[in-house]
């Protein structure tokens, strides 16, 4: 018997082979906020394709973060592909198949610490991109980069400061593609089209310490903080809305920390998050919270601290926008994708000031976890769907 | 104006002045378990005055704790002087206005570690027994001392290791006074007859962790435990008994650790502690936690842990020695006592079953606290009480 002679395929023009591009991403330690190589080399491969480069970093509230936005053309509309290319941290790399930042590539997975959320998403797009670009630019239009090392962190120097400059700037995009992982289990599975509010506060009481044989000599602040918490649990904050599942408030810790058992404390307290949908503003559901906590004390008897950086609630409209995205994914998986406003807060809450967004993008199943890893046909498929966005988006914008 | 020559009074006999006893007591930084060189003290002081000593050591749950009987006489009645000269931990001594083992005496007040609590207790009752003794022995009947170094500790190597040896050697003990603390604001204010039961516990919820934005995924153990808490402090116990204050229950820790705010965590604990009344007895409080957890959540959903050391109620019956005790704390204070089961354990729960107990002793407001203080005047007092209760103990016996 004999082996076939190995076949070379013609090779890629440089920047639209998603798998590559993915794989050197991540070879890129970039854990936030040391993102900023990550940041260089998809400016360096957008350049080189010739995107005019806005890279810039901002360090309003710790580390410089490094950020992107990068354009090719020079009339509207301009459809922009936003995302990061920061990651959690990896963990023990022990507990790795694969080292975190190998970009091992193997039985048709591509692991990586990022693989899914989200550097296999920005190199979808840029591949994408440079291939519609490349097979003959549109008559009319621009493609656009929106790239942050500051999503993972606490987001205060990353997109936010993007969206800040191109509306200063008066730089105008009309629709974004956000490549964040939406889908729950396969490919197809869910486009987001909006997200929760979210925010984030403590509930501390203060009593008296004192000896737990004594308790008519110390005052409590246990009973008191257990109370609170129980009437804010007590009832559902709603029933959810048209695009949105009910709103929702999660107790996540309850911390004392008194190491005997005879001592009553001095102080408790308790953190809570609350994902808000659009029954609920920042204002009223903060007002929400007081009511149900005034509701069983009086409120000199207790302090309330919402954490910075809460977030509205958004959703984008179904419509032509939405069904040119949903559209794409139909046409590449053959399966039709709910539209969602499930799971927790992205950038998507910041870029919604500038136009209407939609996300898509990988599997999300191993995301943050331990052996992160995208299917190299997912990533392949991405690709597909983003280049098919892009192919009817300037066949008919939808503008 | 001519200054009146200084009067030297005549020395006491050794061993009979109780501030100079509770001094040299207070110089010995005797934090359990380090007691030793406190007991060695005190053993001393009673075998120059002529008791048998019987010293020993027990380290059955930890390091060695020095303990102590003493007696003098070889007939009944019996009467023991019980106390314990470990003390707690003085805290960041700069605190002090005195150092906590400086002995310092100034302005009537004795400064120190242990002053109330109850080294100066201990003196009062050697200073009584030595002068009673040294008047003259009585024509029947034993003077006697059980004196530990762990009540502070654990309790495990103490007093209950010399009432076990008492017992396997047949020494009776006919009526016990115990000096520990019992005035809450002036000598006189209090005689303890008895004390509640203690128990304490821990309540664990194991739950799945989990993103705060995707609650489905997860099972947030915090609002399971809220609602066991709920529970277990909605209704009171009871509403006390002849002798006892109400039951009472305190859960003085809840603890989940979790640092972050989008995070459901996995696991949330808390810890209480019962002083119950002899409406309960321990088997009886134990089945009413566990009946009212029970009624909120199915038994498989939480952990239910009691500490080791639990301990029943117990009460002195009022009687001819209860009002011994009474009659000399009136005479020498001229106040009348409230009879008390409240306040935490003490040794007494383990003496009780050697013979009928009753405390008194200083006035407990500083103990346990930075500058720790007990009037020079309360233990003088404290001692002619003692010596009172021993003249008209032995004069008309209540046995
Ligand atoms: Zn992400
Ligand atoms: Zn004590």
């Amino acid at each position: 018997m004999s082996m076939p002679p190995s076949v070379k395929s013609e090779p890629l023009p440089e920047g639209t082979d998603a798998v590559e591009l993915a794989r050197a991403l991540l070879k890129i330690p970039s854990v936030t906020p040391d993102s900023a190589e990550a940041v260089d080399f998809v400016a360096a491969v957008l350049a080189a394709a010739g995107f005019r480069i806005d890279r810039f970093s901002s360090a309003s509230a710790g580390p410089p973060i490094a950020n992107l936005y990068a354009q090719i053309g020079e009339s509207g509309p301009n459809l922009c592909f936003a995302g990061h290319v920061d990651v959690v941290p990896p963990g023990d790399p022990a507990l790795w198949t694969h080292g975190p930042f190998s970009g091992a590539c193997t039985d048709g997975l591509l692991f990586g610490r990022g693989a899914v959320d989200m550097k296999g998403g920005v190199a979808a797009a840029i591949a994408a991109a440079l291939q519609f670009w490349q097979a003959g630019p549109p008559a009319r239009g621009s493609i656009s980069f929106l790239v942050t090392g500051d999503e993972e962190g606490p987001a205060l120097d990353g997109t936010v400061k993007v969206v800040e400059r191109l509306k200063a700037q008066g730089t105008r995009i009309d629709h974004c593609v956000l490549g964040e992982p939406t889908n729950p289990g396969a490919l197809g599975d869910m486009v987001k089209i909006g997200r929760r509010g979210s925010l984030s506060g403590t509930v501390t009481v203060r009593g008296k310490q004192g000896h737990a044989a004594y308790p008519e000599l110390a005052d409590n602040p246990v009973p008191r903080l257990i109370r609170l918490l129980n009437g804010l649990i007590e009832a559902p904050l709603d029933h959810g809305s048209d695009h949105f599942p009910p709103s929702n408030l999660e107790i996540v810790s309850v911390d004392v920390g008194n190491p005997v058992f005879n001592v009553i404390p001095a102080e408790a307290r308790a953190k809570f998050n609350v994902r808000f949908n659009d029954r609920f503003s920042l204002p009223t559901m903060q007002a929400e919270i007081l009511r149900r906590l005034t509701a069983v004390a009086a409120p000199a008897s207790f302090d309330l601290a919402f954490q910075p950086g809460p977030s509205e609630s958004f959703v984008t409209a179904p419509g032509p926008f939405v069904d040119l995205v949903r559209g794409a994914v139909e046409t590449v998986t053959g399966r039709s994708p709910a539209l969602s406003t499930t799971g927790g807060t992205s950038d998507a809450r910041f870029i919604k000031d500038l136009c209407p967004v939609v996300e898509f993008g990988l599997v999300g199943r191993t995301m943050h976890g331990v052996n992160e890893a995208t299917a190299v046909d997912d990533l392949e498929r991405l690709t597909e769907i983003y280049r098919l966005i892009l192919d009817r988006y300037f066949a008919n914008p939808p503008v």
